[in-house]
């Protein structure tokens, strides 16, 4: 934990507690002490620093001096369901790289079983999400949704979803530019669509070239979802920060 | 599974045979029979295709055609010994990834109990390692090797263990050069060095410095050492394969 992430309810005349896993870590872990200052933050909100004022039965109570919002996340993932054992290894990793929204969508070769599981469940993820951003020192917990119909979310409602400039989907082949540089220095938002291990199929891939998702590659390796997910996140940003 | 890797002595003129795992996922997984093809592979050597001769009591039998050798992994690894967790994660990842080899090294802020699990042994981390070959299609299983001192390591074998010609080291900071561009187009094999979740403290940077690493980052965010690895790794490449 780099910085504790706390509920806006549970902050009060710039005071609050750390209590269950934030409490421990914070005291079993780093040692704090009264007296000590940690980094904190407000869920989609500001970040500060906060000094402990009293460590009592487990709970840690805190004085806090709040600073400026970070910078919202600059790229939407479109990802196609993955398999729950996956899945679940990413919401942490999506978060501490700074995702605004993660959707989730039905395509021809996710299984539909993948829908049936808690692993999409708020009450399980948000916890990782949580554990990401106080990892990455980021307030901003990404919007999940969650879409069992390809078509429909791709024609009526990802403008809606999604408010971005240039939009990519991973897709390795010749038609396929380069991810560094596909998302110029200085442009607005992005949303990049990620496809299920087998591959968009061409109906997905047509319709999303209709809808101005131009292709980006990583290279000739086929990597497992969450890799992919984590290097083509990792490679898009870097490429856009990147000296002209 | 996208290619079947067999080790070398499995094939003899030709012909080899999956068994365990690997017959399961070709008979229970992707229901091969006989007459169809597979992409085959051999451990460091050539990919190519097999014809499925005879399928009998778990096992496949195979009659292979091997082509080229494909490239070796142009990167090495330096990584400062990371929690049993977080490397048992990681074998798969980067192998999919391409490392030629994974240098993993004692740091100041490396816990030293890290060293006393099973995740560090050939026989626990090598099928994860084919497991990642077998995703991105490659043959070059990285070779490992384990450091329990630092400073002999970076001052005495190194430059054995690694040959490039480009040393880098992830440290975020003022000096640190953003990792796209870092690696120039058509430079020699790199090799990369990642700390603790610490960090790596000013010895080991001074010395790296004195070593040649200079210092890269991929910006502000603080990122578990998996998600970092994945991260730079795929940066580091997609920089350098990006159109000038």
């Amino acid at each position: 934990v780099n910085l504790f992430l706390l509920e806006t309810a549970a902050l009060r005349d710039g005071c609050a507690s750390l209590e269950g896993a934030q409490a421990r870590h914070a005291i079993d872990v780093l040692r704090v002490s009264p007296g000590q200052e940690i980094r904190v933050g407000v869920v989609d909100g500001p970040t500060g620093t906060a000094r402990v004022t009293r460590i009592d039965a487990g709970r840690v109570e805190l004085h806090c001096t709040l600073g400026a919002v970070p910078p919202a996340p600059d790229v939407d993932l479109l990802l196609a369901l993955p398999r729950p054992k996956v899945l679940r290894r990413l919401w942490a990793q999506l978060a501490a790289l700074g995702v605004g929204r993660i959707i989730l969508t039905n395509a021809a070769r996710v299984e539909r079983n993948f829908f049936d599981t808690h692993v999409l469940d708020p009450a399980f993820y948000r916890p990782l999400l949580i554990e990401g951003l106080q990892q990455a020192q980021d307030t901003h917990v990404p919007r999940v949704s969650i879409h069992r119909r390809f078509r429909p979310l791709v024609e009526d409602d990802l403008g809606t979803l999604s408010q971005v400039e240039t939009r990519l989907v991973a897709h390795p082949g010749e038609d396929a530019s380069p991810i560094v540089g596909a998302w110029p220095r200085g442009a607005a938002r992005s949303l990049l669509a990620v496809g299920p291990e087998g591959g968009w199929d061409d109906f997905e891939l047509r319709l999303l070239g209709e809808r101005g998702f131009r292709r980006v590659s990583l290279g000739g390796r086929t990597l497992r979802t969450d890799t992919a997910c984590v290097a083509l996140l990792a490679a898009l940003r870097a490429g856009r920060d990147a000296p002209a």
